[in-house]
């Protein structure tokens, strides 16, 4: 395609992709398309010749569209947030089209050193400790997600801890995300030493009682405490763990801190949330949030900080005489290679400084106060509604509610409200997902899309109601 | 950013992008920043309002550009390719503007069987047998890079393969990426169990004779063999490993062979090179290579297929409630998150369809013999001049060559052909890279950006035997 090419092509595509946003809501949040039909209706074989590209913007609307489930929509309530925007849309296509590799400083200086400024900066706007920015011992580094930056947490923990990989011990609570249960089956934390920690079943916040008796009697086995993880934000119901006590217990046993915020920790550039964030500046070995979940930057954009990236460089570096260069040699520049899983990298760093600097620090808070004011409203109309429980913790922009069934047992009315939340999802007006605390499934329902107003949460709350009554 | 403002900034960064293509060939191609001087040219502390997107553009002109090496040049001849094209960098731009995010089938449809389709459409393209397509047993699945690829390969390795992690052996020979000393490292490999198997000098081909010893040897002590990797097109000369005879051994001793062909996979989209993939239909487990290095889709786009998908599954697959839905507990999709280390994952699909669709089987073959041709035409100048030394096995892109430097002894020589290297990278007008046989530096120029003509081929001679015949 030749450049001239390129720039009428680009021009159908950022168009194609305005009249997309712009027609959002006319469409069924969830896709309706059922398993197989999508790939039915596209060819086996690839074209022997190329096509025009008009011919690919029409099938992407004939065919793919009515299998997207439309997550910039703003009736999109399920999981969490993914949310995009033009800045990080167009920080993107920058990248794409400089088309550069960053795996080693030399290969696009740029490159790196953006990464090293912007992660500071996102350190900056969460008033995150000095410790985890570059000019200390640590310092931060742009993930695909969560769990990869998790994963390579305990890759540093690991190598900090030493000794022998099967004495190595990991402690979650049964509300940590799947990601570090995956992590441990990736580096071979035996399945029995990953260790999961009783929570309080009213805030489903970890325990930390129960994990100083866990810690005590594994190092009483000689086992190594390698790593903990506390979460602000869960994914069931935003729980927020004791990070200071789980910190104070890491501390007298040489464990490590993972804080995993990957939804949640965005929220800090309100100076009134960040006390989410307590015990951080003085336990946190590692911290990880996504602003491709909540701050306005379209996936992939992990962002993981260490106190220290000594353990971690060790984990990861190998350096072959093919990536050999002067620079490296030196010592003075950052590879970021080693401090990821893969070797190539893509320079994602321009779409989160793109984001900032549209939308600037006042910008992104009046985001995030939006979604809470959104959610708080929400919430407010469940609270107000006798026939529904409102989970009463609610710090962002998710609220967690069930529907009471009167006269079913808990069995029944889990059931019951799986198959409400298939009706409201199927009807493509809104879409949710669920989680369950000790005992019942909980409706979750996240705000998130940037396009989100107060008419789509008073909808949702409409429908959902009205579906309800009609099946209770 | 309000979709008409989408428009009118998308307009610009369209226009920057085709200009920055256009321009290209004026600009040094590599970097000639030091360490530090784009970080410093930045501010430390993020912006507290918004900026107008002018600003943005100014920045990345004034700032950022001169810390870019830029990997489309057409005299960028280092490392492997990672070539981008047009249709590459719009597919990309719609996966960046409809921002789903395709971790379960349910959470967009058409990003699950998309790729579904894309990646049986380039197994067709290259000719891989049946059994690795979605229909079979198998089935493919796009990863960020061949780091990754290798590392999920190693875990479903691990998981056929059973027993304990201590005693899993892994086999790769001193050619071998870096990144599968990595994955041993991240997935809990004993140091001692990672056996580096001999090559042969002339050749750097793996010595099948050796790694039949050293198997046997470990089996006799108890060793499980869990995975040997076969390299197609080696880093640093693309030398190709003996496949089928490394499937034999494999197959006598329940071994998995994993085939990285990361960089040169993708030629067999031509006919005349699909001898490369002797040995593959018979005895591969997995097969990685890279769209992103030599197939026009940027960066990050590397394509894994796998005999047998449910060791994978085993091995990644945690569903917790907040993932459960209809359509994964039905059976009848495909989750691609358990074929990946992440979670979350980005609509890659898009671009490689797109390239597809654009170039068609036929474009994509010129495209790829265009190179062949540039690197066989670069080989006769080198190989044609007294002075230097052509090393004979050059099927693909990548050419390597050494100055014979009369007189030196090879240590001397080695460090005067790095110091060639650094003098012809610093002027700014082509950008080579290393590596070593069993003795000597060979210099490598790797052609792949697709606007590199013959021009560009006979420049950069003209420069190195300049360069040489002055520092001789
Ligand atoms: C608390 C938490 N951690 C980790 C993750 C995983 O995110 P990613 O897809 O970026 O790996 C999630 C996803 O929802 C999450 O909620
Ligand atoms: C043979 C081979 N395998 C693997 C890789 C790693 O590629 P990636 O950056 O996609 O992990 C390379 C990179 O050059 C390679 O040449």
């Amino acid at each position: 395609m030749t450049p001239d090419e390129f720039r009428r092509h680009g021009r159908q595509v950022v168009d194609w992709i305005a009249d997309y946003l712009e027609s959002l809501e006319s469409r069924p949040v969830r896709s309706q398309v059922r398993p197989g039909e999508v790939r039915a209706a596209l060819p086996s074989a690839p074209p022997e010749r190329g096509e025009p590209y008009e011919q690919v913007l029409a099938d992407l609307d004939r065919v793919l569209l009515p299998g997207i489930t439309h997550w910039q929509h703003p009736s999109f309530f399920a999981y969490f947030p993914a949310n995009a925007s033009g800045p990080a849309i167009l920080g993107d296509l920058l990248s794409s089209g400089l088309g550069v590799q960053g795996m080693l400083w030399a290969t696009s200086p740029a490159c790196t050193e953006l990464e090293t400024v912007v992660v500071d900066w996102l350190a900056r706007l969460l008033d995150l400790p000095a410790a985890l920015r570059t000019d200390s011992a640590g310092g931060g580094v742009i993930q695909d997600t969560a769990s990869s930056a998790s994963l390579v947490a305990l890759l540093a923990a690991g190598s900090r801890a030493g000794g022998e990989l099967a004495r190595r011990t990991v402690y979650t609570s049964s509300q940590t995300h799947s990601s570090l249960e995956k992590a441990c089956r990736i580096a071979g934390i035996a399945p029995g030493n990953l260790r999961v920690v009783d929570v309080d079943p009213r805030t489903l916040a970890l325990d930390p009682e129960h994990l100083r008796s866990l810690v005590s009697a594994d190092v009483a086995q000689g086992a190594v405490p390698t790593l903990v993880c506390a979460t602000i934000g869960t994914t069931g119901t935003t729980a927020i763990d004791p990070v200071r006590r789980i910190g104070e217990i890491c501390r007298e046993h040489g464990g490590w801190l993972h804080v995993d915020a990957a939804y949640a920790g965005v929220s800090a550039v309100c100076p009134e949330l960040r006390w989410i964030n307590d015990g951080v500046a003085d336990y946190a070995d590692s911290y990880v949030t996504n602003p491709h979940k909540w701050l306005l930057t379209n996936f992939d954009c992990s962002v993981l900080w260490l106190r220290d990236r000594r353990p971690m460089i060790e984990a990861l570096s190998i350096l072959p005489e093919y990536l050999r260069n002067a620079a490296t040699l030196s010592g003075q520049v950052i590879d970021y290679r080693d401090w990821q899983i893969p070797l190539g990298r893509r320079f994602r760093a321009l779409k989160l400084w793109s984001v900032i600097r549209w939308y600037g620090a006042e910008g992104l808070r009046e985001h995030i106060r939006g979604h809470i004011r959104l959610a708080d409203e929400f919430a407010g109309l469940v609270a107000a509604d006798e026939e529904f429980v409102l989970w009463e913790h609610h710090p962002f922009g998710l609220v967690c509610f069930r529907p009471r069934w009167p006269g079913l047992p808990i069995q029944d009315a889990n059931e019951a409200t799986i198959a409400l939340l298939e009706r409201l999802n199927d009807s493509g007006e809104l879409y949710l997902s669920h989680t369950k605390d000790t005992e019942h499934v909980l409706l979750r329902l996240a705000v998130g899309a940037p396009s989100t107003g107060r008419e789509h949460v008073h909808a949702a709350w409409r429908v959902i109601r009205d579906t309800y009554a009609a099946m209770a």
